[in-house]
């Protein structure tokens, strides 16, 4: 975000460079299903034959997937798609679009899915905090400071 | 995300259908650095005139942005385009872009912008928690569950 300096190295703008687009994210979303295959990644994804192969070779090229071989009896070996760290850290993204989506998008009935926490089962909630340790509400608490690779205008 | 269930009512995709685009997360962007007008918009975005046009049409029919007129002196009048709480409300999304791209994208000075607690400076970091109150480390300590618009399959 821009307070006074260049947005050239933005790192919003570097992240939509590689997830920037629909069936990215979708190809995310069903790798944190636990979907690994290209044949079940398009049943879920709905992503055309081609889209689907250039954009898992963009994720794999980029580190957030990686492929291991696997081969089924009488098949030749195929390649599955598993995420990487890399890969996994995009899970607060994902969470954010869902619980939006969940906001202002659901059908009258709701929303398909809900996350709920593996060991007591409540629903996950995504909050902003301070490192001091602080509750943040949203945007008007926070102020946008220069980081350590910050470019100033010249202008 | 999808556990046994249909996707065609995922929240994840319909909120791709309205921002899972590169300029139009740039808007927003801008738009929570407090830029409303046209021309800063474009400015900053460097977005073609007619793609940004395009883009803030279809935040202000969504209802992420209202426009909201403004005349300078001896200027026809014209708009500006302000967040409104559904806008407002994609913030967390804002942020987890910016942070996995501070993680993996930043060049090796370090990110151009942080964000920091307005009211004690410290960094803002986002979590997962449960309603419980649980912290909630990733995707490995949650179970995705049908909510109550939950489609199931027919096969």
């Amino acid at each position: 975000m821009n307070v006074g300096f260049r947005v050239d190295n933005c790192s919003i703008e570097r992240t939509l460079a590689i997830v920037g687009e629909k069936w990215t994210f979708l190809v995310l979303r069903e790798a944190f299903n636990g979907v690994r295959r290209f044949a079940d990644m398009q049943t879920m994804t709905g992503a055309p034959r081609q889209v689907l192969s250039a954009r898992l070779a963009r994720l794999v090229d980029e580190g957030l997937l990686r492929k291991v071989p696997y081969r089924e009896p009488g098949q030749r070996q195929r390649d599955e798609y598993r995420l990487t760290d890399k890969g996994r850290d995009l899970y607060p993204l994902l969470v954010s679009l869902m619980h939006w989506g969940d906001r202002y998008m659901a059908d009258p009935e709701g929303p398909p899915v809900v996350l709920t926490h593996r060991d007591c089962g409540a629903p996950i909630e995504q909050h902003l905090r301070c490192a001091d340790g602080h509750e943040v509400g949203g945007p008007r608490e926070i102020t946008p400071r220069a980081g350590s690779g910050a470019r100033l205008k010249s202008a």
